[in-house]
C-alpha cells in the first residue's frame, strides 16, 4: 500500500512569505502528535521569492483528509489563507525510500 | 542554517516509469548509510503516468552534491539516464516542520 504524498507550493502575496511560512510551521508543530502524518515539512525557494512549499507524507489520503477536519489545523489554516494568493498541489504515491 | 531538499521530477520514457522507479529505490537503499541524506523518497503520480518525483533532503548542498560522486550512486544514475527524457529539480531551503 503506498502512502499519501504532496507537494504543496503556496504563493503568498507579495512580502507574506515569511509569514505564511511561520503559520505552516505552527500547523507543523500541531501535526506533530498525529501519527498518520510522518512529514510535513516547509520550504522556501531562492527562485520564487513569494513561494512556500510544504513536503507532506501520510498514511493515507484519509489520514489528510481527516488532519483537515481538526479545529486547530482549520484554525491555522483559516489565518494563512489571507495571504495565499495561489496554490498548486502535486499529489503523489510514495513507493519507498530513505525516510519513509 | 537551512537544510537542503528537492523536488526532483524525472520524465521517464513511456512504459519505464516503474523500471526507473526501481533504479531510483536502490539508489535510495545505497543512501542508508550516508548520514547528511535525510530523506530519499520515491513517488509517482497518478496524474502523469512517466513521471517520477524523488523527495529529498539533505544536511546542505555539499552533501548533496558529495553523493553525486560516490561511485554506487553513480552507477545507478548511468543505468537511469537512458531511461530518462526530462527533468525539473526545485531547489528548495526546509526551514523546519514535522520530520526535519
Amino acid at each position: 500500500m503506498n502512502h499519501f504524498a504532496m507537494y504543496g507550493k503556496l504563493t503568498a502575496r507579495p512580502g507574506q512569505r515569511d509569514a505564511l511560512a511561520d503559520i505552516l510551521l505552527e500547523a507543523a508543530d500541531l501535526l506533530k502528535s498525529n501519527n498518520d502524518c510522518y512529514l510535513y515539512i516547509v520550504n522556501v525557494s531562492d527562485d520564487d521569492p513569494n513561494a512556500v512549499y510544504v513536503t507532506e507524507l501520510w498514511k493515507d489520503a484519509d489520514a489528510h483528509a481527516a488532519s483537515l477536519e481538526n479545529e486547530e489545523v482549520l484554525a491555522s489554516i483559516q489565518r494563512g489563507r489571507p495571504l495565499i494568493i495561489g496554490a498548486e498541489p502535486i499529489k503523489l504515491r510514495a513507493l519507498g525510500g530513505k525516510g519513509l
